[in-house]
């Protein structure tokens, strides 16, 4: 095949283009432009049709064959299989299947052990932009300061170029360990510069802090929905991974405190604030409650407090580390939501005997975070540039989530409720009539629209009328595009009354 | 205190700032300048006196604070404790030392169980870079291509500036896999962009490879004495390390084929090439027999080829994976000795049944690679730069270990050996007469001359009279001037033979 037809990309997309080309790709197979077995254009003559570099249509030939929408053959080209399943280990290139031989049953319980499917499909992570996107949680990629943040790395690599590209202090950047324990004061909390380290996201922070204190079996308390790259790292663990039942305010007290008597968890995991993916917000009063009853059971408490500095209204309540003063909770958060993913940079702030082991699993973990990038970020915060910034998407972020409170009105049937986050990046949604989000998703996806489906975040596929709605990574006029498509597939479901729940569909996993 | 008596800064050396204020009062503490129990300056009041910025000295500070040799009471300041022994949990400061309560029994066997002590010395890593050092295995920070590498990044954020700050792809950015799978098919490699993944340097390279295979328990070959960073990340795992005894040429034929027929290993962990420490180079015969013995005994092959490109004379033998076919072989690499460990990235070549399993731990530890980071090394080597690099390093690193070689000859005694490698950053030395490095290394330093022990890579402590000294990081007079000291140092010990081994000392531990 010379060329692929319909496939186009949109320079003013804010997806990232390769993304574009596999989903461009991926939509050509599901509409019938293009058919299995057809062999692809070679990535050269396909980025001089785009008039895009050769290394994206690779990066895009990538994604779909880890999602084994394509595969190579040596010498023949590139080939379109018959859909999303997992790559067939007998059928890649001749040399990497020689490669396979004598390779099953060497793994790790950590690869192969009760966790492994969630992580395996956690590879399969494929968040597709193409027409509109309210899946993944991702910041707004057209508000991204970098300008400001070119300036900061220019300078420092003028000023202490050596230095910051050499190897830095495990526990990271001092500079910014006292940034980040000046900020968690200004909070309320108790903690000097030992008890933070720099991680590389807020999920080497979860990683890390989970590695320190679960052996396998141990058994942890989770809210259930939850984050599911906090599910994919307990089970590499062999953790075993208790539900704890929750109302509007948070984890019920009485169900908590039962799991706490019965299962006597070594941790909790928990989203105090803007939870993921229910949006809740845990009230003061059941902070205290859940603290408390922590305390009694010598559960440590891990919050997970990801939408720091991401609330457009009202007043935050005080972090759980603030509460607790920093002796049973162990605080992570990130600069990937409300700065940039890319920086992969986030933290734990944890007592002094916690925190030096995870210095420790950190440095065999990978001998410490980007000192450059690190000193960029202070730079970039002793300028002012991230308040500015921080300013911009909030109030971006507040005009993008009425936008989708609108358009949920307007478009939207009576019965679907939804959530109204005073911040964050995305709302949570639940269908009337006992409708599958699973089954709307495939629709939805066939008309250009993504979600993320909400049975992804339970524990135990439960959920199947939810779905979690990102609004901060599309325009006002796309969110309303977007929501009225997702209106109209909903009505003529809830018109064919009971036909929902039927179809069972396998999709990419938004685990960010 | 109001200034602490003779330290001061050299402009001129390559050792970081805050690593020479620590090492200055360090070395006032030692030689009675300063005593224990004395107040030091506010970090303002230092910097001010030194003409640093504040965050120099308070990295510093944080560094002997991390070291226990000097700790901070609230409100009154921070005092030197008596010397570089580990933090009294209860004498910190007050909100911490509350933060302390409750937390023993509470952690992981992964940071309390058999691999824990090595595991907590890694924390007090301080390679020290006062006077001349010897010690650590860090390219030449002078010799670093900061201009081209800004270059790079200015040029990926003004092009690429969303795509390259979001999340990328989580094994790694497709044309820096290209570039990789290119770089090895030249050198015999058979591999395609899916059995590459990249990582934080090569120790997550290790980490993620040793997790994929690795169960509590498990038994690993490893060379003997061999790398420390790997037997750390084998000791969290619960991992039952065996040494193989080496001759010349590498792990002895006999002496594998018997270890693998009694442990019946998941895994061989070898570096053929510039071996660290020992800089040893396994013959292409003796690579053969290695290989073939571990597919009889169906034994992984972990290949740390660290040292790729850094070889400035004669010719490589074929890396395992070349010869193997990349059938049984795990190979992985850096750019943080031949370019900039302040890139932190690595790789993993690997058949696809393991990369894949590998890219599932990697996304669960820490959502990928920095893209930006990887973005800009793509460009740089596209331009060439790292190539002009290389020529440039290879060429200085000769010189350098000339210049140790030709003062080593001129300043030791007979009977001291010594390897003459052909690449790489350090040499091996044996000591004559039962002379104990360790007792060494706290007179060597005393005079600012700094060492690694060898003693620090053996499984079990041998090797006293055993040291690595690294040429690649001093200026061929500083080389002159260290290794004249150590000959003094040596000949007064030869003099007074029988007196050495009696003395142990604790030191900080050079892992990289």
């Amino acid at each position: 095949m010379a060329r692929i037809p319909g496939l186009s990309i949109d320079p003013a997309s804010d997806a990232p283009v390769y993304r574009q080309i596999a989903d461009g790709i991926r939509a050509a197979l599901d509409e019938g432009r293009v058919r299995p077995g057809d062999r692809l254009p070679p990535t050269r003559a396909l980025a001089r049709q785009l008039g895009v570099n050769r290394n994206t249509v690779v990066a895009a030939y990538d994604l779909l064959a880890g999602e084994g929408v394509i595969r190579s053959r040596t010498g023949q080209g590139t080939f379109l299989t018959g859909g999303a399943e997992p790559l067939d280990p007998g059928a890649v290139e001749a040399g990497a299947a020689a490669a396979e031989e004598g390779w099953s049953g060497s793994f790790s319980r950590a690869v192969d052990g009760p966790g492994v499917e969630r992580l395996m499909s956690v590879y399969r992570v494929a968040i597709s932009n193409r027409g509109i996107s309210f899946a993944g949680s991702y910041p707004a990629g057209e508000l991204l300061p970098i300008d400001d943040f070119r300036g900061a790395i220019d300078d420092v690599l003028a000023e202490r170029g050596p230095e910051v590209l050499a190897y830095g202090p495990t526990a990271g950047d001092p500079g910014l360990r006292e940034a980040l324990v000046a900020t968690m004061r200004r909070n309320g909390s108790t903690l000097a510069a030992d008890n933070v380290v720099i991680t590389n996201g807020a999920q080497q922070a979860l990683s890390l802090v989970f590695r320190t204190l679960l052996d396998p079996g141990d058994e942890v308390l989770v809210e259930d929905p939850t984050y599911t790259g906090a599910l994919s790292v307990l089970g590499s663990l062999g953790a075993r991974v208790v539900g704890v039942p929750a109302d509007d305010e948070g984890p019920r007290p009485d169900a908590l405190a039962a799991a706490l008597e019965r299962h006597r968890p070594r941790l909790m995991y928990l989203q105090p604030t803007f939870h993921n993916p229910t949006t809740r917000v845990m009230p003061e009063a059941r902070r205290r409650e859940v603290l408390a009853l922590a305390a009694r059971h010598h559960c440590a408490v891990v919050e997970d407090d990801w939408a720091a500095d991401l609330r457009f209204e009202g007043e935050a309540p005080p972090t759980l580390h603030a509460l607790d003063g920093g002796r049973h909770v162990l605080y992570l958060s990130t600069f990937s939501k409300k700065l940039m993913p890319g920086l992969r940079i986030g933290w734990i702030a944890a007592p002094f005997e916690v925190a030096r082991r995870v210095v420790a699993l950190k440095q065999i973990a990978d001998c410490g975070t980007s000192p450059l990038l690190q000193a960029a970020l202070v730079r970039f915060m002793e300028r002012g540039s991230l308040d500015r910034h921080l300013d911009r998407i909030r109030a971006a972020y507040r005009e993008r989530r009425d936008a989708m409170l609108r358009s949920l009105g307007r478009h939207l049937p009576e019965g679907v409720r939804f959530t109204r986050p005073a911040g964050g990046l995305f709302l949570w949604v639940t269908l009337p009539g006992g409708l599958d989000s699973g089954e709307l998703f495939v629709a939805a996806r066939q008309r250009g629209v993504l979600f993320s489906r909400g049975a992804l975040f339970h524990i135990d596929g439960r959920g199947v009328d939810t779905m979690r709605m990102t609004y901060a990574s599309a325009a006002p006029d796309r969110i309303d595009e977007g929501v009225r498509v997702l209106g109209e597939l909903v009505r003529e479901r809830l018109a064919d009354a009971g036909r929902g729940g039927g179809e069972r569909v396998m999709e990419s996993v938004p685990v960010l």
